[in-house]
Order: C-alpha cells, then structure tokens, then sequence
C-alpha cells in the first residue's frame, strides 16, 4: 500500500510556491514534528471533555490561546476554528448577532477566498455583504453589522485602519480583522488600534500547507464579547482541592445544548493543529519569532528592491511585510517562463500583476533564484549591501505601524528553546493525558477506533504535505488520484454518485450537503421549501446546521424504544408538505440502534417533495452490510475521523467530506481560486481550500486499501459484535436503554444511569470514576442527559472489554453500597472521584474507603502501570462564572488554595 | 544539513541484495520503528544500572533473552552482543577459559567474516584455531577447548550436527553452534541436539541491515556455564516491599570488577537493538513468526526448483532454509549480467557459485525477478503449481531437521498482536522508564547529552539503512563520502592522521588500538614488548582490552590529589622499559580532572620505545580545546555515543572508531569479504562488519556539521562550565574528591560520600533517594568504590542543574538529620527510598517521615509531573542466588509475597 501511495504522492510536482493567500511553507521543527505529530500519544486522545485526563493538551490549548490574544493585541482567544475563511464568517454572524443588523462591509482587498466564503454564510441567514474599498466604507446609517478588512491585505500591503476602526466604532459596527501572526510580530497588533476582532490562520506557526490543510484558524475578541465567541474555549477553574485545573469552559452555548438557536455549528477544533503552532512559538520563544519575521521581512525587503532596481514597479508602494504585488508591463510572459523554468509557483492576479510571497524557508539561493526570475542582475547579496547603505523605509520595522508591544511575554514562551527543554514539556504534557496508548476509550458515536501508523506515515511526506492549495492543478496530480481514487471507493461504500472533500469537518459536511439540496431545489424551482425535519435524538449540530442553511427545523418526535416516531413523522410530512425541504436522519440512530423503516421514511419524504440528508456519523455499522445511497438518501456527509481511522487528534483536524446522489453533484460545494470541476452549478463555498484538510484524506484512503472490501465489512461486523457482548455482559446490571426488536443493539449502546439519581449518583459521577481504573469515560449525558454511551469499536480485543466491563460493574457495586445505606453518596469513591496521586497520599486520609480502593480498585490497575489523572475533578462553574482563558502567571500553580472544592454536574456530550 | 546529507544519502544505490552472510533485508513494523527507534523516550536512556527506573527497558531486554533462549532451545541467554562475529569470539574464548584448553575448531563452512574475528581474537590469547571441514574434526585427544560451526551453514545447507555434538560432548569440548533465529521457527534447535553454546545476530528480527549495523547479536548456553556467559544478564528478583523486579544481573563478572581477569571487554550491549528485535518477536508472535518463516522458505524452494529446471546445479542439496549456492556452470558471466540490469546483488563464492539469501522481504515480483536473471523461463507461480502437484523434499518442514518443538509459548509473545495492543505495551514499557525526556541524567563519564531529533532523522532513511554491508563499495558512494568527511573533521578534531570505524564500542576500540600498536611493533622487530601500563585510576576496560590483547598488565599509582604519580610511573616505566609496549590512560583523567603532565607521560613513554593509547572516553572536555594527537598520544578511541551524540538507546548501541597518527595507519583492522583501503598490513578484524556500525554514523556526522568549529569549542567549555557551577554549589555540603591544583575541575567531578558509612549511608542510598526527586543518580562507586561522579554536559540549563543541586543538597540534609541523631539511619526516607506509589499510598505507613516528604521532598516534585519508579528498591543478593533470567510467568506479577525485603549495596559503575 505504502509502495503504491509513494507512486501516486510522487506524481505531485514540488515546486517553490510564493502564492501567498494565508498559505506559507514552514520550518516545522523535527523534534516536534516526532514527538507530536508523529507520536500516538499526542494525535490519539478525544477531545478534552474529560478534563482530568486531558490536562496536557488543555495546557496546549491554553498556551495557544493566549499566544494568539498577546499576538493580536486581544483579550480573549478561542482554542482555533477550521481555517481563516469560515473564522471569517463566524465573525460576520456574531456581527450580525450582537448588533441585530443585517448589513456586512468587506474590504475588497480581503483574500478572494475569504470573501466567498463569507457571501456564501451570509446568504442562507439575510446578511447582504458588500465588497468595497475600505475607503469607501460608510457606517454612519447605524445599520452596518460589521466589518470585516484585512492587515496586510491580500497584495501584501499594510494599511492604517485606525481611523475606519474609529469611525465603525462610533456607529456600534462590529470591526474585524483578517491578519498574519507572522506579520504582527513586527506589526502594530489590530487591538492596538481598537479592533473588536482579531481572526487568521496560524498554518505558518508550524503546520505544513497541506494542500489546504488541516491547520487551526484564530478567533480573538475583546473581552464584552467572549460569550459570544463561538468555538471551544479552555479556561482556568479550580479543581476539588482547589488547585488550579483547565477545562472546556463556557460549553453551555454550544449546538447540542442549544440546537437551532446555536451560535454556530462549530462542532470540532483544530486541537492537534492548535497545539503544534503553539509548540511552535513555545520553542521558538519572542526572539526566535523576531529573528524569523525580520528575516523573512528583510528578504522580502531586498526582493522589492531588486525588482524596482531592474525597472519593475510595485503596487505595494513601501507597505509591506512579507509579500509584493508586481506590475510586470510587458515581462509577465517572461516572467513566468523563467518561473516555470525555476519551478516556482506565483500569484497570478487577475489584473496582470504577479503576487510574491516570501516565508520562513526562503535562503539565499531562493532569492537569487527569484531576482532573477524578475529579471533582476543583481543578487541578493549585492542588494543587501545597496540597502546596507541606504536603507529604504518599509513602514514595518521603525515606521508608523512597528510595533512597539513586547511579544510572548508569559513563562511559557520563555523556557523551552533548547531542545532539551522542549522535548522534556511535550513529554510532560502527553503523559498528563489519557489516549488511546492507554486503555481503550468507549465514547458512542465518536468512534474511537485504531489509527495505525502504516495509514499516518504518508501525511509526512513532503509529496503531500508540502503543497500549497492553490498550486497549479497539474503540478497536483497526486492529489488527483488521490481525491478521484478515494471518491470511487466512498462511492462503492456508500452508493452515492459523486463526493465533496471540501467540508473540513462533519459540521461543515452537513451545511455543505443542506446547502446543495436547497440549490438543486432552487434549480427546479422548489426554492420555496425550507422546512427540514429531525428527530429530537438527533446530533446538535443537525438543527444548528439547518439554520444556518436557512432552514426552518421541526421536530419529529422519537418513540419509547428510541426509534423515530413513525405516526408523528407522517404528521409533520403532511403538515409541512408544501414546504418540505429535507429531513436529516442518523443511521443507526444515535440511540444506537437500527431503525427499521429507514427505508419506508425515505420514501415518504421523497414522495413528499423532501430531500433525505443521512447523518453518516454512524456509518462505522454500515459499511459493507447496507448503504445509505441504495436506500433512499439523496446526500450524507461521512466523518472520516471517525469510520475513516483519522485520528481525533485531542479535538481535532477531522474531515466531513458529503457524498450525493447524482441530481445534487451539480450543487457541490466549489472554489472561488480553484473551481472544483463538476461544481457547475455551486452553492459558494466552505471552505478556504477547494478539497478541505487534503493533507490527511491520505489516511482514509490508507484504511480502506488496505482492509479491503471483506475487511471493511468485518470491521463493521466486529463493531456491532464487541457492543452487543458488552451490552450482555452489563444488562443484568445496568438498564440498557434502547435495544432493537430483536434485544440486540448497533455498535453502540446506551446506559440508562437516570435511576441512581435518587441515590445521589449521576452519570459523571460514573465517568469520574471510570479515571480511577485508568479509563476514559464513555459518551456522558448524549444523546440522553444522564446516561452513558458505550461504543467499543472493532479495534479493541476482549480482554480490554473485559476490562471496562469490570470497572463498570465494580462501579455499580459501589452503587449497590449506597442504595443499601452502606455509605452515604457523598462519602463514596464514585462522588469523590477521581483520585489524584496527592489526594491518596496524604496524611489525614479520613475517607469512608481506602487508599487501594480510590485508587487500586481491581487487580489490573496496578501500581507500576496506574495512569494517574494530574487534578481533582473540575469545578466547572467557577471556571465558567470566573472565565480565564490565557496562561496565568507560573505562581499559581505553587499557591495552596483553600478554596472549598465544589462539585457540579458536567455538562458534555 | 538534511539537505547536504541526503545529497549524500542518495550517492548509495539501492539494490536489492540477496548476499546472505548474516544480514537480510527486513520488514520493520512502522509502529516500532516510531514508537520506539524514532522515540526519545525509549533511546535516550543510560544502561539499567539504577533498576528501580528502568524496568521498562528490562523487561524488553528480559523478552529478549526468553526468546534467544526458547528459539535456540537453551537454558539462558545474554541481553545482547555486539554482533556475530565478536560472539563467535566469545564462545571460543569462555570454551578457553572453561576447559583450560587451547585447541579451537572451526567449521569451514562458517561465514568467513566470522571465521577472521575468531583468529584475531585468538591469536593473542593463545589459542590455535583449527579451520576445516567439519566431517574431520577430531576430538579424541582429549585436548579441544571448543567447536564451532554454522547452521544452516554460510553456503544455505542445513547439516545434522548431532554425532559431531555427541562426539564432543564425550571428550569434554564445548560446542558452538552459530545459527540464524528465522530459520530455528522451522528447525530443530541447536539446543535439542545437545550443543552448549548458540550465537547469531538477530538482526532480521526487525532491525535493519545498516550497511553493518547496529544490531543485537545473541548468546545462549547451557545452564551450567551461565557464570562464565559473556555481557549483560538481566534477571528477576525481588524488590523491598518483595514483588518481583528486574535487574542486571552478575555484575560482579564484569571487567570494572575485575578488570585483566575479567571473561571479557564486554561493555555495551545491543539494548535498544536487541529490545526491537524482541519487540518484533512479541507482536509477531509465533504464528506470525511461522507465517514469515514458511514464506521465506518456500520462495527458496520455489526458486531453487527454477534454477533446477532451467538446468543449473545447487550445491545444498535438499536441505536448505533460506539461502542456496549455484553452480552457474558456463553461465555466471550472463547471470552477473541480468542481475546488474535488475539491480540485485548476489553474493560471489571464491568457487565461482552465485549465493542467494531470501528475507521476508521477498515478493512474488522479486521471485520472478530472481528467476529471470538465473536463466529461468518460468514464473514464480508456475513454479508453485508444479510444486503443489509433486512437493519437492526440502527437508526443513517436514524432515528429520523440522522443529517439533513449539516457539515462544510465553505469554508476553501471545498477546499484542494488534497494533492497538503493541502500542500500548511499548507505551506502559516507555513510562517505566527515566530518560532525557525526563530530567537530567549526569552520569560521569558517561556524558548523556542531547540527541537532538535533526541528528537522528537520518538514520531512518532507507538510503542509509537498507544497504547490505557486503554490497560492492561502489554502491555505497555515499557511505564512502560520509566516512572520509567524518573522517576528517574527527582528525581536526583529535590530531590524528587515520580513523577506522570498525570498533562498534568503546572496549572494541581499545582492542583494535592496542592490536595495531602490536601490529606496528611487531613490524619493526619490537613484537617482544608486551608490557602495558595503566593508573589504577582507569576504566576497567582498558585492563580487559590489554589483557585480550596479549599483554600484561602493570598498575601505575595515582596521588592523593587524583593525578597518575609520576614517580611511580617513572619507576614502572624503568623496570619495564626492554618490554614497554604502551601506556593506557585516560585525559582528562577518569577522576575529572586535567593531569598537568599529560605531555611529559607521553614524552617519558615514547623515550622508552613504548606507544601511548589515550582513551577517549573523555574527548568531550577536549574538543576545540586541546587535541591528543598534539600533546603525543598515539592512539585512541572515540565514544561517538558520548562525546558526538548517538544515543545511549538505553545501554548501546556505541560506537568507538579509533585514531592513529601515520604510523599505526596501516596497521588498522580490514575486513575479510570487504578489504578497508589503507588497511594493508591489518592485524585483522574486530566486528562483523567492515565499518562497524556504519548506520549510526551520520548522527555524529551531523553533530558536527551543525556544531562547527565554534559550535564544538562551546560545547567543551559549558561543559567545563556546568560542571565546576555544580561543584561550586555542593562543595560547601559534601566533599569534591579531586579538583587541579587552581581548584578547578574538568567536565566531571567526584562527590566523596565514604564519609558517611559511619552513619550508615552510602553513597547507593543517596542514589536511590534522588529517584524520589525524578533524578536518575550521577555514575556510582566509579572510579572510587562509594563516591558519586558528576557530569552535567553542555544540554543542561542552569535551572535543570539548580535542580538536581537543590536535591542533592536536600539529601545532604537528610543526612545530617541521621548525624544529629534526629533519626536513625535505617528509618531514614534515604535508606527505604526509592518510595513507589504503592507504598506511600499504604494505610498503615508507620514510617518516621511523613508521606509527603518521601515523595514529594522539594517543590518541584509535583504531583501532577511525578516520575514514579515502578518497582521498591532491588535485592541484588536474592538475584544473584536465585538466577532467573527469562520472563517469569505472568502469575508472579499477581502473587503477594511475603518475603522480607533484603538491602544490598549495588554493585554498578
């Protein structure tokens, strides 16, 4: 497999690209690259709901956070979005919803991309966008929303937006700011000058290009606005001994709370992305970043130079950091004949002009490369020694906009630049954090299943990773193959006619495949159906999807047994049958279970006027045994993380790529740089690259050769035979809460903990505990508050259930102690779980139960293997009624505080 | 750098190569390679000297010996040797040591290569080796120490050996049986046909061939000459709460014990080497291992029976496992031919026979490849339909040399086959142990520095890695090129004129050193000096090497204040002066510190016609400053896995390539199937392979590169540096053994802590109390029995040194605690450290010091980053009586054992 993927990356050429548009290529430091992205331990946890465990990445995040507040001036920094262009859009829709107006400014000179990407957003919700020159932005109606410019803007040009920002902020309008990390080391950062959002891509702080990604996108905000601030946010509380702790904070205003009333779908962070750009600035510190951005500005610096110098003119005039605009007069055909000839990839703006953007990894050599490309006769050292003697002014380093901010001041980025140091703080962090290097980790419907290393070695590969997105498609054959290969196998898997890569998340997939029904229905006149039905059991990002889509949802309600309600989804077909736009259904169900008139509900929809959307979220207990394109829906995204052996990375990169029948395939998503070919009749866009996170479509398509067509099935089989043994092993002592007619389940299963509420125990409780016995916690309070949600996989062997079982069941032995009054719930190991090392060793233990029994509770925790979570369990509104979401200073950590611990029900899905 | 050295990488050619000779190609499962080779956390370890924060490495390294032992179906195996050549140089000299005879047999059909060393390595010691066909040896005399001989045999023929085994065994003649562990899945072990001693490399086992190495070479024997077995031994015994532990076992028999009657040089072992390759065995398993071996063997059959047909002649007959000769009759010319279209490396008999040796490698592409260049017209599956109808006899599976005997029945190699379950397992196995990525491990004189992840990436390149050692030289143009220019920074570096780098340890290199100063000698009529002196102050090995070497070993004194006395080796240098051969010492001395009158020793000896052998142990303190070939040395080794940065992978693999000014040049170790240019009037061989371990070198390699000149002087003084910081903070606490006359030390110093004993302690416990900080203990009892050697190196930073001062200064406390009376030794946390979890967290702690101070004694020991040794201090007595050294099974883990716990001072260096 390995042998035939080097043949199809190999067909990528590897030229020097100079694009630009939020793309760079980068030094990713080795010992990062081994011991993060390469390392199991870092690239296999779940996201950090079960903060106890997760302490490592939250530290991660946390520092990436802040790292993106310091850098932009901002107060308050999310823990990433999915890429510059849709952060873009988030900040369009928290214009809009902060101020109720309905009116979006973009600044013209905003990355193509980006602006399509936010019309598209735009459209389905009733913001009209209009693309202007900033100059002639007025906001003195008092009915402009927001405003979104850029900083440098996409020719490379800095501007002083001080006076806009004025201006828009005396009509209450929303200031956002698209802008380099890179850039602001030298930059003044857009806080400085009053901006209200801060957004952009850090993919150069130490993440490959990809072919468009995965990278995390940054979202900072000033402080009035963070609770609006959509995405994850770590924030610092307290633990249950009152010493410090980080967690997911705010996690109330997401979709699966919300619903249709969601901020945003936002569903998954770029967390592995995340953490290795904040890696990056920890090792690499303030003045490594100084000497990087100088260099990078000082090439580019002598690049323009020399240009000027051989009679070209720039657009830029002396306003720049990193990338120049060429007038290329009558040398552009020459130009870029040598280009080509040197293997070098320019910007072709649509005006003639040549975009050059230079980046961390340009030397010499490259820059004499480029002179003379630009037909320049000198070289890079003779203009060096030219500006030596007579400095130009750039505006960047001493000029107006410098700034005069220190970087990165906090600890953090100041420790670890040796590699030492820095190997020992990532080591640190992944041994603080429970994945599945440790013990398997159960979470229904999130699919935590074996990512192999034979599947992960090609997203190394420089064939892959080095590409930037907007390459010529010639020079990306490779990925041709690749992406056509991949869609005939998905194809065959799933029985739909044609696939979208670009949605870069399931989130993203499920706009992306509602939008396309709603253009296909436009297209025949049907534009007026805007009704979409989902069961009540359906995932929260379902409705959340819907209504940025523009949709209406209704409910269908689900019976006892946890399928749909047949009777009230005839109901509301007949009620809504005028404006039937779409149903959106999960199969299996969430409940787990399978539905057994899939079937008949296609057809009723479809008779109907309706368009089926399947949730392909449960597609791991499909593959090879049924498909959704043979029995009625018209459209599904797949998340790839999941089904697809992606890993989860701690929180993120996934890929939620939609497959459609063939009426919709004209309506998939397309690109405003590359168009998609067969997008002819497009919705917009969702992304910022055409194929989305292309860099890691390789792993799929990895699992999939390699397991083979009888693989694939077994694998599905095995899934629903390993839930269904431990759905025995635990019903005569649990209540399983949905089981299908034939009292078996789907390669899920729901634990009905509601009824030990009465003693006093919840289901995180349960959770907590599970940490005790070195155990991730299943799915908690989803798709059922207060219920748990096992889903075991096919990757994990009998002996690992066998385990969790016992856990489970020892568990529920503790329960029995309380319901018979033998210890009260709230002296219980389970309420005071879980068990740090320094509780268990203290002094004064005075518990109702023993050392061993906290921490020892069944012989195969053993103490030379014990994984010890490295906090008490969260205090959850503290952190969110004291919400800190950057570093505090290091003598936090050292103060005894003797705060009271106070226990809240998490709220998590 | 990675740019320039893959330029050099890619001057090898990648043929494929079927030359046999003890070196195959292999498949490395990916997930070992990044979980454990490509993993800090599993190669910067140091030796499992300190047992109680190494069990990881151990128990790897204890599956290794199990498996050595079961496959050659012996009583107990070593932890690894350096290769195969140098074990077959060990059986003949244990054969020596333990029958006092000095008649040694060689079969003939022994790999010539293998053949060499034997000689080398007997000549000095008198011992007469006695090559020839195995069907004459004769052992009736009563007066043959020992036999060695091949199977399958260096030609691919597998012999039935038993009367030969049978006739020896009557006359009291050891036997040594060198074999190959893939072909033991399916043949009689030598063990079941009575042979004492088996040796081979278990390099196929999931290692690669590496142009040479590294990789582990086994030694097993019989029960009864477990005491005289040669290397590293770990055993199992109890720690002090009385569980199961391992550690290293008979230490007492190594060379810094008993220096010139020591058995061996022996320093390293193959730790990280034979630890992959017992990994590869535990996820293989034996079916696995059976899959792999039967392949290998059919694709022989199939091969050999498409040479038959096309009418060519195999000398093997029917017996054969892997690896055929050809008579190629009129046909070699052509053959040769195909096979340089092909790209396919065969191995040359002197007789004119073609070898082929297949590997797990082989696919069904390979065999028809192979076919086509001997000539044949048949495909590979023709071939296996025709074998299908009338199976040819081959003797290995089904005849009377097929192993009845089942294989690696243990547990530890019946339960991680899935990659899920392997990850785990070398995880939980990784977090066992203390490395680099922990904390700083200063052990003196043994410099475990950074390992910096730029230096390392290379030798993961198949470029590098998947060369046979035997292929023509000019497809390895490459290596070619890195050993001259290596060659020649390491001359700058040291004054020398000439390197080889054929010794793969620091041992083999003083051998080879001291062999050449014979060699040269004896070249010029001076063959009678056979004295070699060497200050009691000097590394065990340097005793053991002389003595290897032939000579006889005479003591100069060292003073008072760490220095070599001058007059008593002036006297010695009188006394000896006809017979003077050399001088072996060591600068900066082992005692730390630089003895003023290096350059007068040198002068003094060479005035008396001796050579001077400066061991090179302590270059790192020299480099850019001083150079040994200035001040008059003649020769030296190189620790490049100390001084130049390779990895101590957890107690080897090493490298030791010497340098010699002019002189001694060609009297450099060859090689017998690849000749060293230059090496004309070579005193022999050292290693298996011609360049040693020639795949670690670009780690050095690019140490040195990035470093530069300045780079290098740098590292020497912040060596200096680091070290008399850290002496200046202690030496108000404890004494500094040694200083020079200006009160200053070198890179290393020597806390004298004999004054202790008095109250109780020694300098083991404060070894063992630093665990409980998360410190690994500095070198202990070396070179001064109950003292504590320090050596910081330049990669540690001064709050990584404030560390480790702030805890040794806290045990310093603790001590005085015992001298003041507060507390009686035996109840002092120093002498029951180290604490485990296990222990702290007992109900009944009844201990004069509180929980906290155990295990948390300093603020910077947090509970949240604890390093927690797994197991209770280690009784080295009960280990030694009670020699276990295979994996015990799996119920011992679970037992509670009531036995006492038993201190003991270790007995390490």
């Amino acid at each position: 497999m390995l042998e035939k993927l080097k043949e199809v990356a190999c067909k990528n050429k590897m030229y020097r690209s100079y694009i630009g548009l939020g793309y760079h290529s980068c030094h990713i430091p080795l010992t990062i690259v081994r011991n993060m992205l390469e390392n199991p331990g870092w690239i296999t946890q779940y996201t950090p709901y079960q903060a106890e465990l997760s302490q490592g990445r939250l530290t991660g995040l946390l520092n990436y956070q802040t790292m993106c507040a310091d850098m932009t001036g901002l107060d308050i920094a999310n823990a990433s979005l999915l890429d510059e262009g849709t952060a873009a859009a988030e900040a369009m829709g928290l214009a809009k919803r902060h101020t109720k107006r309905s009116i979006f400014y973009v600044d013209e000179k905003c990355h193509p991309h980006t602006i399509a990407l936010v019309k598209t957003r735009a459209d389905p919700i009733d913001v009209e966008v209009r693309v202007m020159p900033h100059s002639e932005m007025d906001f003195s109606g008092d009915d402009i929303a927001g405003v979104l410019f850029q900083y440098p803007n996409t020719d490379g040009s800095v501007d002083d937006f001080t006076k806009l920002v004025q201006n828009a902020k005396k009509h209450k309008t929303i200031t956002a700011c698209a802008t380099d990390l890179m850039a602001l080391v030298l930059l003044t950062p857009p806080g400085e000058f009053g901006v209200d959002i801060a957004l952009g891509s850090s993919q150069r702080f130490g993440t490959a290009p990809g072919y468009g990604g995965p990278h995390a996108a940054f979202f900072a905000v000033r402080d009035y606005l963070k609770r609006q601030m959509p995405g994850r946010i770590v924030g610092v509380t307290k633990d249950s001994a009152g010493n410090p702790a980080l967690r997911l904070s705010l996690q109330t205003r997401e979709q699966h709370i919300r619903r249709e009333k969601a901020t945003s779908n936002i569903c998954t962070s770029q967390a592995l992305l995340a953490n290795l750009s904040a890696m990056y600035a920890v090792y690499h510190g303030p003045k490594g970043l100084h000497h990087i951005a100088r260099r990078i500005h000082m090439a580019t610096v002598i690049l323009a130079q020399g240009i000027k110098n051989s009679g070209l003119e720039l657009q830029n005039k002396d306003q720049f950091f990193d990338t120049i605009k060429v007038q290329c007069n009558g040398h552009r055909a020459d130009i870029l004949q040598r280009a080509e000839e040197m293997e070098i990839n320019f910007r072709h703006h649509d005006d003639g002009c040549v975009g050059i953007a230079l980046d961390e990894t340009v030397e010499e050599k490259d820059l004499n490369d480029l002179l003379w490309v630009m037909g320049s006769k000198q070289t890079a050292a003779e203009i060096a020694q030219e500006i030596a003697q007579s400095p130009p002014s750039t505006g960047v380093i001493d000029g107006q906009l410098a700034r005069r901010s220190e970087i990165l001041s906090h600890e953090v980025f100041n420790s670890y630049h040796a590699e030492t140091a820095i190997v020992r703080y990532m080591k640190m962090l992944e041994n603080k954090d429970l994945s599945l290097v440790h013990s398997m980790i159960p979470l229904g419907s999130c699919t935590m299943k074996l990512n192999s290393t034979s599947e992960l070695a090609p997203i190394s590969w420089p064939e892959f990773n080095s590409l930037h997105p907007f390459a010529p498609v010639e020079q990306a054959q490779g990925y041709t193959e690749l992406f056509n290969e991949l869609e005939k196998d998905l194809c065959e898997i799933t029985g739909y006619d044609k696939f979208s890569f670009q949605p870069n998340s399931g989130a993203q997939g499920e706009f992306a495949g509602l939008m396309s029904i709603r253009a296909y229905q436009q297209s025949i006149d049907q534009g007026h159906r805007n009704v979409c039905l989902i069961p009540t059991s359906a995932h929260g990002t379902n409705p959340a999807s819907a209504q940025m889509a523009g949709m209406s949802v209704k409910a269908v309600k689900v019976t006892n047994s946890g399928s749909i309600d047949f009777a009230d989804l005839e109901k509301k077909v007949n009620k809504y049958k005028d404006r039937l736009g779409a149903i959106m259904v999960t199969y299996p169900s969430t409940n787990g279970i399978f539905d057994e008139g899939i079937k008949e509900l296609c057809d009723m929809v479809h008779h109907f006027g309706g368009q089926v959307y399947l949730d392909g979220a449960n597609m791991n207990a499909q593959v090879g045994l049924c498909r959704p394109g043979d029995y009625g829906s018209d459209v599904s995204h797949l998340n790839l993380h999941k089904t697809f052996c992606i890993p989860h990375g701690g929180g993120g990169p996934g890929m939620g790529p939609i497959g459609v029948k063939s009426h919709l395939a004209p309506f998939l998503p397309t690109h405003d740089v590359i168009p998609v070919p067969g997008s002819n009749q497009a919705f917009g866009s969702v992304s910022a690259a055409p194929w989305g996170s292309s860099s890691i479509l390789p792993i799929s398509y990895a699992y999939i050769k390699m397991m083979g067509a009888r693989g694939l099935r077994k694998a599905s089989e095995l899934a629903i035979l390993n839930a269904n043994y431990m759905m025995k092993r635990l019903e005569n002592n649990y209540s399983i809460l949905y089981k299908g007619t034939n009292g078996f389940v789907a390669h899920e299963f729901i634990l009905d903990t509601r009824e030990f509420k009465k003693d006093g125990i919840e289901a995180i409780d349960i959770a907590k505990r599970l940490q005790d016995f070195g155990f991730h916690a299943p799915t908690v309070s989803w798709p059922v508050t207060n219920t748990l949600m096992v889903e075991p996989t096919e990757s994990e062997d009998k002996a690992e259930m066998d385990r969790y079982c016992d856990a489970l069941l020892h568990i529920r032995s503790e329960i029995q102690d309380i319901q018979d009054g033998r210890i009260a719930a709230k002296d219980s190991a389970i309420k005071n779980a879980p068990h740090t090392a320094a509780t268990v060793m203290s002094a004064d233990w005075d518990r109702a139960y023993t050392r061993e029994q906290a921490v020892y509770p069944l012989s195969f925790v053993r103490p030379d293997t014990k994984f010890w979570p490295s906090v008490g369990r969260v205090d959850d509104v503290f952190g969110d009624q004291n919400l800190k979401c950057s570093c505090p200073p290091v003598e936090t950590y050292c103060s005894d505080s003797d705060a009271e611990p106070i226990y809240q029900q998490d709220q998590q899905a």
